[in-house]
């Protein structure tokens, strides 16, 4: 269906009467140097993502001509047509990373692969040209590299990396964007939550606004998927809680803009499940949710954490039936939420219907396995534990 | 729960601790005029929404200062942040309208309050910040006046004016862009569809794709209701059909980009009923369809159709299962989409889970119904027979 497809190698093969066209290509980057650099911030002024470093990459791409120069230049405003796809039709799709600094002192990036396959589907959904995600990496890196001295080095800081692509065709015809630009931009960042991620969070369900829905777009990483939300979040708020427990239903997707788990004891009586809902079309699958899965899947083969007992990963369909169910029998030991902006960060509350479910508390808020898989990912991401080569370095 | 409520007045209201600020203001409109201007295209070269004109108009909104001024200035591409909440979490809405030449050659809009309630209201719906609807009206029919010329006098030929929001809050942060910039942009446009509309368009159903949802945005007309369309119609394109006929599950919601409508005879013999999905959440309260249920009640009460029986406006949940039931029981006469762009066009086979169901042809397209209300409204629109005030004058 797509009129081009990536195979890797230095052209996108285009359909049946369309010629291939040159993929994205890293080692054609131009660098604009500016000598005006801007003074680095202090950190502890730093939010989540507000404020920007000097450089930005593009590269565009053109159905004629196929992606062009990727250039590298200072961070500045982008001229877009009034009529352009992504002011009109909403396409624009983007990754969250982060760039990490390791024990040697060098710029890592944590499992890029997993976002770049992620940016391609995104980029299939709404019918934008696709791209190699190698190359993709590459220039990431390369961006990164120069950019290296607004990497935080203070605990819990980070350089938040935005990989965006954008629609970029002029015309109102409601039809596929076949140009686009692809940008990368930097946000020295501080925590997500103010509070650090230490105090549990709080989470309304609301009945009137539903993130995803099959046949949607939530398993995407897509603009759209955040605006919709934005006045329940808000109410949510007012209402004393911190993000909103997205619901279809009577069944629990999402919370805010992060993937939800819980963790009980296994029915057999023998160590604990690591649920979270499974990718049914509804449940953005998340670069950390894969990671808290797959530690879990790992520990309950050969134990990785001293203190754990065996874990289980467990994808299911989680309704808020289960949560209460699972309180009442005892069974119910923990619940959290994870996404590359918060890492892991613990869940104490639940309003569900404007009833509060209560979850147990845990001195530093996590609890045994949040926290446990909070300290592993962060070792791992900052290179100071090997882990299946989810780190990987910059240089 | 909005930071600011447009009373209709000259200042916005401010919720709790948000100040007031000023709301859009026609009057302190300023004009950049160029004498570069563009050749007019030869009208029958003019496809749909591909072309603008030599002027465009702007207007920012700032949290601390509200509405700036509206500018009219030559039509440029617009500098984005890269950070911005349209390019990331696309907070993009718009309206689709157009201009008609009046018999005394001046131009006139067509119910521009109901594309302005709209707006309003997708605004709300993605936390873009309010406005005065009447003074965006004043707005519109400024810039039309000054770029009368575009209008183009060939029957079918329009000037669709494109009203734009978008937000412009720089920021990673999962939240409400508390800035905006509003603009008005022009394009005379050819028919859309090649077709004219006169051929009968032919919608197929598709099971993994679904436009709307109850709690999602369907009912408001935001950017992000349109890509996510773009592959599926593409393989409609690709199976033979015109259009994708949106469903949920069984129930039929929209086709295309438009409002969907079937007539049939009624159940009690007397007059025919004209039929559409009721406004449940999912289906774009679009203003043609609202003028076709309108001019149905008109005549149900009063004739004002010369050649047809007794009409009921009939606005219901419509399933695959009605549709094929209505035709074989010998009850189904016409089926028509409508919407600002098109107009009215006639359906005339819809691939429902790729079975063909087809409906009845006339000659000239357009069923008894359709093409009598097809008629009436543009004779509305063009200043040729008057109703309900509908058709309102630039001047």
């Amino acid at each position: 269906m797509a009129l081009w497809t990536s195979t890797g190698g230095k052209f996108l093969k285009g359909a049946a009467g369309v010629p291939d066209v040159p993929d994205l290509d890293a080692s054609k980057v131009t660098i604009t140097e500016t000598k005006d650099l801007k003074t680095l911030p202090d950190p502890e002024t730093l939010v989540f993502g507000a404020t920007t470093s000097d450089y930005m990459l593009t590269c565009a791409f053109d159905p004629a001509t196929g992606w062009g120069t990727p250039e590298i230049k200072p961070y500045a405003p982008i001229p877009v047509d009034p009529m352009s796809s992504a002011l009109q039709y909403a396409t624009n799709i983007f990754e969250g990373m982060k760039a990490y600094l390791g024990p040697d002192g060098e710029p890592r990036l944590f499992r890029p692969d997993m976002n770049m396959a992620r940016l391609a589907r995104s980029a299939n959904r709404v019918a934008l040209p696709p791209f190699n995600t190698e190359e993709l990496v590459k220039l990431i890196k390369t961006l990164v590299n120069l950019e290296k001295r607004w990497i935080p080095t203070l605990e819990g800081y980070t350089l938040y990396i935005r990989p965006t692509i954008i629609g970029t065709r002029a015309g109102f015809g409601v039809a596929a964007s076949d140009s686009s630009l692809l940008y990368i931009i930097l946000a020295p960042s501080g925590p997500y939550f103010r509070t650090g991620g230490s105090k549990p969070l709080s989470l309304m369900t609301v009945e009137d606004c539903v993130r995803a829905w099959p046949g949607g777009t939530g398993d995407h990483k897509l603009g759209m998927n955040y605006s919709p939300g934005f006045n329940a979040t808000r109410l949510a708020v007012q209402k004393g809680y911190d993000q909103i427990l997205w619901m279809l239903g009577d069944v629990i997707t999402e919370a805010g803009a992060m993937n939800f788990f819980v963790v009980l004891k296994s029915e057999s009586g023998e160590g604990w499940d690591v649920v979270t809902p499974m990718l049914d079309g509804t449940i953005l699958p998340g670069v950390t949710r894969a990671s808290c899965l797959e530690l879990a899947a790992a520990h309950g083969e050969k134990p990785i954490f001293d203190d754990l007992p065996p874990l289980r990963a467990v994808e299911r369909k989680l309704r808020k039936g289960d949560v209460k169910q699972w309180l009442a029998e005892g069974r119910f030991l923990e619940a959290f939420v994870c996404g590359t902006a918060v890492a892991l960060a613990p869940v104490g509350r639940i309003g569900f219907d404007g009833e509060d479910v209560v979850f147990p508390k845990f001195e530093g808020g996590l609890g045994p396995v949040g926290g446990a898989f909070r300290r592993r990912i962060l070792d791992i991401q900052y290179g100071r534990v090997p882990f299946s080569n989810w780190s990987v370095p910059c240089q």
